[in-house]
């Protein structure tokens, strides 16, 4: 994972809309687009940013290919910033009692 | 303070890097240029896009200018992971996303 691909895909509302959708359950591009006053073509531009970060994986099932959301990543970034805010001391340089 | 921008400043090394130096205090320019391979304008300009972020401010202390980190955003964003993995859930019900 890279942090940089991941930061810069959610730094658009679109893709952080998609991933909202996504969170109740798996979508084609085709159901995305529906949400959103957008061509087809720019939705499937988000996903691929989206993909490129590794927030979401496309996975085929029957005919169509869905997309869902890898929250495996999330976690890598929340544990980003909980390190960064210093919650893990002791894992990094000591800090308060904890 | 704007999401998006707060996700694009996060989204390089660099800048990242600069948070965390930051992390044990405030800085100068010159000082944090120090710590980096890289010109001062390059450094300018990353501590541009972290300000433009308001992820850092700078603070005039006597004839410097130091640099220095406004957690609370990192707050914010942690809030916006904490919400997106469902940690919340009940405290917001609907769509005012800005």
């Amino acid at each position: 994972m890279s942090l940089n691909n991941v930061f810069k895909a959610l730094s658009d509302n679109t893709r952080r809309e998609i991933l909202k959708l996504l969170q109740g359950g798996d979508l084609t591009a085709g159901e995305i687009a529906e949400h959103f006053a957008m061509t087809k073509p720019s939705i499937s531009h988000h996903l691929n940013v989206l993909k490129q970060a590794n927030l979401v994986q496309d996975v085929r099932k029957g005919q169509n290919i869905y997309y869902s959301l890898n929250t495996t990543v999330f976690q890598e970034v929340v544990c980003w910033f909980y390190d960064f805010l210093g919650c893990s001391d002791g894992r990094k340089n000591d800090g308060d009692e904890g």
